[in-house]
């Protein structure tokens, strides 16, 4: 894929961790693969990325990220085919986000030779850790950090690229209940919302809480301004289906611009379901289920895939959605999902496959 | 000062780096005092502080803080007076305004007696590190950090209080040039805007780069709304002198509670300046600037005390402020100091002194 030549460094584990993890058990993100890359940027030039046994990392107290939250990340999978063949699914939209974020965060880019390398060096050693089935994956993490030592709130000048993967099942395994958020918000016009950037997960657990102790598994965010149009869950896209037509809000500087949401969007067109890319009003949404027309709502992210809405609240209305006889969640998930799996035929060239 | 005893575990330096310091050439946050604290939240409790040598810590690459930005700060100093004797100035403040920042980041809330035992323990330890003299200080960092090892994107179970400290000259060595925000913002109403969560100073950076490009020191941030309100300078508030007025923000949810700001606004009307604290209208400020109505602009901040604007730029237009002959910046730069350095008496109770 890439003509320069590039060595990465590879210190291998002495033995695998992977007998001591129960793959039928998985809580999301608690087992880490037996290896991870890290990769510095120091005096104006990422260096060497380097694979090494994963493991604890020493970090001075007064490192940037502890204080300034400089930091990106990214999230994707890596699925096994029948044939036992590994695939990133669309790394190319990951490369670009994650050096979008970093810009906004301040953050230098990172060089695509060393991205792909690294991912194909580090899933070749790992492959074992990517297991075949239905849901299974292998969930990656790769994001950046300030390490520059000293706290004068400036730009970091040393940076630290890792990327860490951790075997994954479904991320949410049952159904959820969404609050509309009526006061909190997640991002600002002209803030830091499309971007995957850590202070904007910390800043939603509080309201999240909130949502939780009445009930509710997550916040859809609305836009700050007003609050009156719905944007996105936070660690998801949204779609909403009136009749038979999905309707999601555009992307923008406060909504993430979803790998699985323009996935959704492009299978929906490939297999006849119309999409309506708009502003999504709260009322248009209430007044949908009020006369029968709203018949689902769903999430889409990488690590959810596609997360079904069973109802909602806003403003003490409560709404439960309908149990529908085809379920476009379950549809796109199978387009999806026979995609990831190299099920079918791979039209949009979204797979990236691993060599052995 | 708090009634129950509280051990705080104390391992103790061998040798003082002190003397491979040079006091008169500090560059901000990059040397640190000989010891730091750390108290460890596990278990749905905070164990015993922890007071050691300052260095390095293991954190493993999954730590939430590195993933999801659950961070909160916060800045004090502590100042010598000619008699030797170190004080902080208003702890209090710093110690709610933490807690409040943690409860938006959903982090627990950590205890008084912790707090201030582990201050006045470190403060003794390392009292040679607090230099006396117009402008030096000991400045002290405290933080807390999400530590739990895990991506999935929910509140961490385990966190880490930390504090540090570095010996600190004047922050900002010269006057400031700054650009009134007319695109990006730091923070939307309902958002984190008000914590000392490290996501808002990295969100910052990008903006200010360009700031700086274009020859101007800082941003002052406007209402992401409209961005006709000036808000704060994200590492200051601002205050605006009018004529012999000087006018400030109100804080908000997007606005941080500053401790410089209020002691400013106290001092002011302590001394017999007018005080406005009212929305600061962007056309205000120009228009009062074009009739020559407007003296002076200072920002406020713990590690800047008062730093000086020398001018603005809006819209494209460029404005220079006057030279005064009494500037209420330095008026108050010199109430404030006289407070800190114990020369005069300190009648709003705002020293807190730490016994030899």
């Amino acid at each position: 894929m890439e003509t320069q030549s590039l060595t990465i460094h590879v210190k291998k584990i002495e033995k695998s961790k992977i007998e001591q993890v129960d793959f039928n058990n998985l809580a999301f993100g608690k087992n880490y693969s037996d290896h991870m890359m890290y990769c510095d940027y120091i005096d104006g030039k990422w260096q060497t990325p380097q694979i090494v046994p994963y493991g604890p990392m020493e970090f001075s107290p007064s490192t940037k990220v502890f204080h300034y939250g400089q930091a990106v990340f990214e999230g994707m999978k890596a699925f096994k085919d029948d044939a036992g063949r590994v695939h990133l699914f669309r790394p190319e939209e990951n490369f670009k986000r994650i050096n979008k974020s970093s810009e906004r965060l301040a953050i230098p880019e990172f060089p695509k030779d060393y991205f792909f390398e690294s991912l194909e060096t580090l899933l070749k050693l790992d492959h074992e850790w990517v297991k075949p089935g239905q849901g299974n994956s292998l969930y990656i993490r790769p994001f950046v950090i300030a390490t520059e030592e000293g706290v004068a709130a400036a730009p970091s000048d040393a940076y630290r690229f890792m990327i860490i993967t951790c075997p994954s099942q479904a991320y949410y395994n049952k159904p959820v209940k969404v609050l509309f958020a009526e006061k909190y918000s997640r991002s600002a016009d002209g803030g830091v919302g499309y971007a995957k950037a850590a202070g904007n997960y910390g800043a939603q657990f509080y309201p999240t809480n909130i949502a939780k102790s009445k009930g509710y598994d997550q916040v859809i965010w609305t836009d700050a301004k007003t609050h009156q149009y719905l944007e996105e869950a936070g660690t998801m896209n949204i779609f909403f289906r009136i009749g038979d037509k999905l309707l999601t809000a555009p992307t923008s500087d406060r909504i993430l611009d979803g790998v699985t949401r323009k996935s959704v969007i492009q299978l929906a067109k490939d297999n006849g379901i119309e999409v309506e890319v708009a502003p999504v009003e709260v009322e248009r949404i209430k007044n949908a289920a009020k006369a029968g027309e709203l018949k689902e709502i769903f999430g889409t992210g990488t690590a959810a895939t596609i997360a079904k809405v069973t109802g909602f609240e806003h403003a003490g209305d409560e709404f439960t959605l309908p149990k529908m006889e085809v379920e476009y969640s379950e549809l796109m998930k199978k387009y999806l999902q026979d995609i990831q799996y190299n099920r079918v035929e791979d039209k949009n060239n979204w797979l990236h496959p691993i060599e052995k």
